[in-house]
């Protein structure tokens, strides 16, 4: 059962990490649209047609299962997505949700993401559809540029993420979800600023996710991973987010068909 | 004598504005490549097929003069476009780097820009091809998300000008160009931190360039704005850079024709 990942550039590979972490068995395909990144200052009609031909691309592979490591794309175009493959689509919204619900205690849940996860309010709607609770958002706009600075854990880090985290917190979340597949690798410093603060990743709700549908085979898996285009941000993320699995870049050309 | 300008996204309406102050009587044409913004983390071919497709667009008009007002581009692109173009295509880098040359007391210069940019090296081959003067380079890839935030001037864009510019003034530059279209809305706060500093930008230093080889018909100017997709940050930005000067979307696939 090969599972098919795209994201808008290598955010999405933290997803990728736990999968294969987790299902070391089974083939995967990642795209990685670095050509077109980021989604999150598109419109949503440029996000969906995007994201239509990334699925395209893997659903070529025979995936059995696609996942939308992206949270503006999932935020956008996964009912659209839905509708024209005949497999699981999975996005990140979804069993982020599901896990903060499982761990809030006071059932006052923070929210953070891009401009366009934030302005979808998805995590917001499905939240309130899922439960009473009260949900605060905050869009943190330059914690992408940071983390592909490789400004992980410095002191401007700290500094953006108390100007951005501290309006928040205050309203007494204990539980806070990152709506975006680069923010895991700022957890550890958001955990470091706010230690009673329950963090949501939703890379390993995704595989949680999928643990509780999906058998991996008895044989070794295949991992391969595509990009559009070369990304400085990705040589220095590489190492610590995928080790030594090699890349293969396609012509946007490749997948650009819509 | 209708102008063209294109840039990868909104920083180079900088640049616009600048013409359009000096140039009230001439059309000008700005495209804005919103739906593929940034072209600082692409790949060389990319950032020249993006361009093509720009100029090509742009040219459609009848333009006299094309300017690239986008550091990447201009870096990777200018060769290619000033072969495929019967009319002068003017690039950042050559009219900053005239000014800077102009300027410089002491023959020490700054050049600050994207990763492609400063990776291309196109401001420092060109000041060394022309004079002898010692060059410093330094990429500061989170000055765009700080504009594009609208943090113009807050305590975080001082420590983030400080955390990239303190090394290169330490090496006693007089003068410091600024290599992306978006810094000149960071301009006072650079000033503010380092007075004694000349500073070059490229917007100034364009209009003036355009200025020794063009006159204005006698007419009122058209004015022409055009992006490929709509940008969170652009609204923003929009009054302080463009007053009320009406934006028109374009499909990608209107320009995407390489």
């Amino acid at each position: 059962m090969p599972i098919g990942i795209f994201d808008s550039g290598i955010g999405g590979l933290t997803v990728f990490k736990e999968i294969n972490k987790s299902f070391p068995l089974t083939n995967l395909y990642y795209l990685g649209d670095t050509a077109r990144v980021p989604y999150g200052n598109k419109s949503p009609e440029t996000v969906i047609r995007y994201s239509l031909e990334c699925g395209n691309y893997l659903y070529g592979f025979g995936i059995d299962a696609l996942v939308i490591a992206c949270n503006t794309a999932s935020s956008y175009a996964l009912k659209t997505l839905r509708k024209e493959f005949d497999i699981p689509v999975i996005g990140v919204v979804e069993p982020g949700v599901e896990l903060a619900l499982k761990i809030t205690k006071n059932k006052k849940i923070g929210v953070i993401g891009t401009q366009g996860t934030i302005k979808s309010q998805s995590y917001k709607k499905s939240l309130l559809e899922k439960a009473d609770v009260e949900v605060f958002q905050k869009p943190c706009p330059l914690f992408v540029p940071l983390v592909e600075e490789g400004m992980i854990n410095n002191h401007i880090t700290k500094m953006v993420v108390k100007e951005y985290l501290d309006e928040i917190v205050k309203k007494d979340i204990d539980t806070l979800i990152l709506g975006c597949t680069h923010y895991p690798l700022l957890k550890e410093t958001i955990k470091e600023l706010y230690p009673h603060l329950q963090i949501v990743d939703s890379s390993q709700a995704i595989t949680e996710y999928l643990q509780s549908h999906h058998i991996p085979k008895e044989e070794e898996g295949i991992k391969r991973i595509f990009i559009t285009d070369e990304s400085p941000a990705f040589e220095k993320l590489k190492k610590l987010l995928i080790g030594n699995i090699p890349v293969e870049k396609l012509q946007l050309s490749e997948i650009c068909t819509l």
